[in-house]
This record gives C-alpha cells, structure tokens and sequence, in this order.
C-alpha cells in the first residue's frame, strides 16, 4: 500500500524525470513545498520499496515498477482534472481538490470517471446539454440555498 | 476549517441524532471504530467550536451551527454515494472511496457533482447511452490495460 505522500512523490519524480531527465532533491522540495530533508527521508523509503534506485553519474532514477506506479498517478491526476474541467469546476478549485481526491480513488472507479470523460468527449452534444442543465441549476440553487453553502465554504 | 475527522463526527452525531434522537459516545465509537475516550476528546474540541453542546436531561446536542454541518456532511455523502453509484462503482469500493473522497471536495465541485447527478435522473437516455459506453470501454479495456490496474490494484 502507498501513502498519499508516496503517491505524490511518485508522481512529482516521474514529471521530473520526464521534464528534465533527472530528479534533484531540491526540485522535488520545491515542487511539494518541504524541507530537502524530508525528500531525504523519503526516498529512503522508497529505495526500500524498490520503487527507486541510484545510479552512478545520473543519480536518482526510478525502477521499473517506481516508473509504472508515478505514469498510473500522473494519468489520474490528469483525469481528474479533466473530469472536473468538463463539470465546469474552476481552475484553483480544480487544482486544490485534486490533490485531495486522486489519493482516495479505486482503481475501479477511474476506470468509470474516465469512461465518462471519454463518453463527453465522443458525444459533445450530451457535453452540451449537461453544460445548459447545470447553468439552469446554478441559477436556481443560488436563490434558496447561498445560505447553506456558505457554512461549508468557510 | 473542519478536519476530515470533525467532519465524520459531525456527520455520525447528525445521523444518529436523526435516527435516535440522542447521540451517545458508545454509538459514535462503534460507528467511528475508534476509542471511547477518542469521541470524549473530539467532543471537547466540537464544543469549544460551538457545534456541540450538553443539556440537562438530553444529553450531547447539536448547535444549530453543528446540525447545519452535519446534514451538509450528510448530503455531500449520500450525493458522492448516488454520483458513483450512477457511474457503476461497485458497493463496497463506493463505500470506501466515498470515505476518503468527500473531505476533499469543495462545495462548488459538489455542486457540479450534484448537477451531473440530476442530469442523468433527468434525462435516462443519456444514462443509458452512457452505460452502454462504459460497458463497451471496460470490455476493450480489459484486454491491454491490466498489467497496468494490477500495480494499482495491490
Ligand atoms: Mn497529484
Ligand atoms: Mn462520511
């Protein structure tokens, strides 16, 4: 089992690698706002897991399966973000409740999102008439329930 | 800001209010599957918040802040449970997905949520067109991708 904080250090190293071909332990630092030596830390432990490695002249790679694992949750934080773009979720919100959800996602239930995402984009004329249904919601719910939500915005 | 453990008690001592009429610590604790004196602290937190409080006779109550939090909790569940029920997740994964999920979703993204939801309820010939898509993408999924899912799976 991965922790939530596994899961995005597996993710961030694999954008790295991608990005740059190389992960630097300050990068990932910045990149998930922490200190150099709980990235330290952490890719001890995932050494252990045999999720990374090091390697002489190019230092932190990913194993094979450390590599599987950072595409599986780069591709479901990506669908998310298309799942939630395509409800008409705005972007901070987006990025945000991303980055909370995709650690509580099943396998089997990206599976289904994604399928949805995909059927939106096979039939944008559903896409659209869910686009005028919710605008028509929003415009409702806004008069009786502003109260409501305000409490949970907080 | 509401912890996602505030969260879930306010939600267990709404239900049960609900249900009851009283909300007992030895009801939350099973609920909860934690400690007694784990309910006992947490309450003593709640109460300092105002959600809670005790009277004569009654016993723990909800404020009229905290039950306004509770039912939101309440409805935030039951919509993730409907939203992943439509999209054909199985029981128990909704059961434990919902559990995680729902502390990360903002109330914008549960309003879009809500929108798909009576969408499809609305309108059940998308529904179907839908579950057709989705049957026909599991089918021809299961052939290339299950190398993948079995990593995510474990
Ligand atoms: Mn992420
Ligand atoms: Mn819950």
């Amino acid at each position: 089992m991965l922790t939530p904080s596994m899961e995005d250090y597996l993710e961030t190293i694999y954008e790295l690698m991608k990005e740059k071909g190389y992960a630097r332990v300050s990068d990932i630092a910045t990149i998930l706002a922490v200190q150099p030596s709980s990235v330290t830390k952490m890719i001890q432990k995932l050494d252990e897991k045999n999720f990374v490695t090091y390697e002489k002249y190019r230092g932190l790679v990913l194993t094979p399966e450390g590599e599987q694992l950072g595409r599986n949750m780069k591709q479901r934080h990506r669908m998310l973000e298309d799942f939630l773009r395509l409800l008409g979720v705005g972007e901070s919100t987006i990025r945000k409740d991303v980055e909370g959800i995709e650690h509580h996602i099943s396998p089997s239930t990206m599976r289904s999102l994604q399928s949805l995402v995909l059927f939106f984009q096979e039939y944008p004329e559903y896409q659209r008439a869910f686009e005028r249904f919710r605008r028509l919601q929003a415009g409702t719910a806004e008069d009786r329930s502003t109260e409501n939500l305000k409490v949970m915005d907080e």
